[in-house]
């Protein structure tokens, strides 16, 4: 494997090197600069002026389409107008917090709980998967009374404080605390037979916990995303989380299963991406898709967890599940269920790797193609040495780009494309994308 | 003073004790409590449902109409129909994260910085209040390389782990940790002349100032609400803040505006809390009345705050500054300066603390009345004694509920009455306030 530095958020563009734009385009990124400053990060070494958006595509200020191969919070579909009649009517309605009873909450509770083991019985509305997890470590450590956390090595969980301790991947060349302990992704391995990945993965995390257990920090907890989105998309085998998982809470720790990037139906087998892996995680963390854009995020919980934190520290959130959040989360539930998104996850998403896999027979730039339902890792690799290949990667994003196709990168090495395309992707659609990636393979510099 | 514990939230109601109640209030509490477990806190010993809202007033199941003289989120009235129109439509037609260029966000981060201290020339959004204030004390900790916070002693400035150490009203019988010093609220004092509580406080402050350099933390900043809203509500005399904030800048400290409650036009002097006590903050941090209810929040900062943070962390947010939100964002500051909401506020503001200084003249069971524009403090005392009296302002806030009206209540020994209506309250609506306080307190049993 390259030893060389993480190169992360390879489709980023920093408003600071504009060198090369012009017109519209350069006025633009000059203002966003003006405003945000150092945070002003941006897509693509063109950036694009978007103005529209509707299913699987979005437009930009000169009305040209592009296929949206990346966004995953829009995921029913840019725009769904059940989801937007939802979001209209509630907030003429009323938008309140949940200081006051309202049926239109308490129901969209419910619903959510309902699609959950029975064991996780409390639901905490928060606005983003960020103060989710932020909630989840808390309940851990309030539960456990330790502070020890184990993540995979390119985790991210979210930008507030305590989760940035446990997201490696924000930590520019820093490392993460010394209460928190970082283990490989779970990444085959030539060879490997069945069970040696979920072997591998286990192992590493009793390693973590005897760490944590020695060095006095204790074992708070796991958090993984079910799906290793920034650790470059990990799927196969279904179950090998489940060693790694009995480990933990044997040993008294905490599972968080955050579910912002799988969860509501992406991998195409069920809503959840833990239930893939035949666990019972002690917490449940959303996000992104929930609310189809809506600000909104949760935290599932096992009731007793949640009765321990709050002896000692109240907690509010004036936004979290307000009515407006819960109608738009409803619609979602719907939408999903009424247009059968989970099984066109599965199915388009087979469809889609089947097509990128057939591609990489003829194109040795493609190495592995991994992923569940809608969310696929490909990652791109020197043609001869086979070794991860970040700048071929950037190159093709922005190829890509060129071409009208959004997609993005992850991974330690920033060499793994990222797509995970709206829910609603159809057949056409993968098509499309495959025949762009095989063109950009084909004139890099097209 | 009374020495009790602080008795916060006495318009609380815990769903664990909805003894007494029945039919379907009963039936919402007890599925409410199944859901929501341990963080099912609602208002009212007699929870109410509430299914609309327009204006000043909500509207409970049956149709009965309350005044709403506590929810300072829906800020500009409840359901604003620009607001509403400007959120359906935008919804409708893209929501979407910052990553790509969009006039919409980019024309609101301009509008919103050009209301502040040119000083101010970032912009950050978020998502919710403490998502803004989380970063605020990391962009104070990355600059100065301290980590010591002064606060004031029943400050409230959001839900994080890191938020939750600087808001000690969060933490039930529980200390702040070392790092954070606690000053006590500006309140005045009988006897006090021209200049005595600023000096006060400023000394409170460089005392806090000395005991964080000598213990070895350092000095990070201050951080307050600029109305201290959950220490009581203390907005005079104008300017009072000033040595402390200069106190705080002169050591190398940060000063953080949380603008979150008084923000947005609410003390009918400007936009901000802060501009009343002429200083210039280094970090503002803004949330609840920003969108109106739509989800968002927003650190604007000192470039160079930013950029020191950015070097070591990277930061996006997901939801924050999306199309959605900067359309709301941007209706709001239309609706604030279209219909004179400022000016409303102070005026009708000053309407209201008269007809409730003029009460407390014939009513022993109120002591002052204090506060800025639509903010405004009421503290129930026992006439006796004029000891603050918690157990009243409870049977106050139940009582003015059963009249239709809803209020909240806010400081150390939680009797103060919060009073925050929506900026288009009206003469009229302040009567109506007035008359239903003058009867709770002639028939309190009624």
């Amino acid at each position: 494997m390259n030893p060389t530095k993480p190169i992360l958020a390879l489709n980023a563009f920093d408003a600071k090197e504009a060198e090369g734009l012009v017109g519209r385009t350069a006025e633009m990124v000059e203002r966003r600069r003006a405003t945000a400053g150092a945070s002003s990060v941006l897509f693509y070494r063109e950036p694009i002026e978007m103005v529209r958006a509707s299913g699987v595509f979005m437009y930009d200020r000169a009305g040209e389409r592009y296929l949206d191969v990346y966004n995953n919070v829009p995921s029913v579909g840019h725009c769904h107008p059940r989801v937007v009649e939802a979001i209209a009517r509630q907030a003429g309605e009323m938008a309140i917090h949940t200081r006051y009873l309202n049926d239109t909450v308490q129901g969209y509770s419910e619903a959510l709980l309902a699609t959950l083991p029975a064991s996780i019985g409390n639901l905490v509305m928060t606005c983003t998967g960020s103060e989710s997890n932020d909630l989840a470590l808390r309940l851990a450590m309030a539960t456990t009374g330790a502070r020890g956390f184990i993540v995979t090595e390119t985790a991210y969980h979210g930008n507030t404080s305590l989760v940035t301790e446990v997201s490696p991947s924000s930590l520019k060349g820093g490392a993460v605390p010394p209460h928190v302990r970082v283990v490989p992704m779970p990444a085959e391995r030539d060879g490997d037979g069945p069970g040696d990945l979920a072997a591998r993965f286990a192992g590493a995390v009793a390693k973590a916990i005897g760490e944590l257990q020695a060095s006095g920090h204790g074992l708070a907890g796991l958090i993984v995303d079910t799906i290793f989105s920034s650790d470059g998309v990990f799927a196969d085998p279904p179950g090998f989380l489940k060693p790694a998982v009995e480990a933990v809470q044997a040993a008294g720790g905490i599972f968080i299963a955050d579910e912002v990037q799988p969860g509501f139906g992406r991998t195409g087998a069920g809503l959840w991406g833990f239930a893939r892996h035949g666990v019972t995680p002690d917490i449940v963390t959303m996000g992104k898709p929930m609310g189809n854009g809506y600000p909104m995020g949760g935290v599932a919980t096992r009731a007793d967890l949640l009765e321990r934190f709050c002896e000692s520290v109240g907690y509010f959130n004036t936004f979290g599940g307000n009515t407006v959040a819960a109608a738009a989360g409803r619609a979602v539930l719907e939408v999903i269920a009424g247009e059968g998104l989970i099984e066109n996850a599965e199915a388009v998403g087979g469809y889609l790797r089947a097509g990128l896999r057939q591609l990489a027979g003829r194109r040795p730039e493609i190495g592995a193609v991994r992923g569940a339902g809608l969310f696929v890792g490909l990652d791109i690799v020197d043609p001869d040495t086979r070794a991860p290949d970040a700048r071929r990667a950037g190159a093709v994003i922005n190829g890509l780009r060129r071409r009208h196709v959004l997609v993005g990168a992850a991974g330690p090495f920033g060499h793994t494309l990222k797509i995970r395309p709206p829910l609603c992707f159809s057949r056409e659609h993968a098509e499309m994308f495959v025949a762009a990636l095989a063109d950009v393979l084909e004139r890099p510099a097209g």
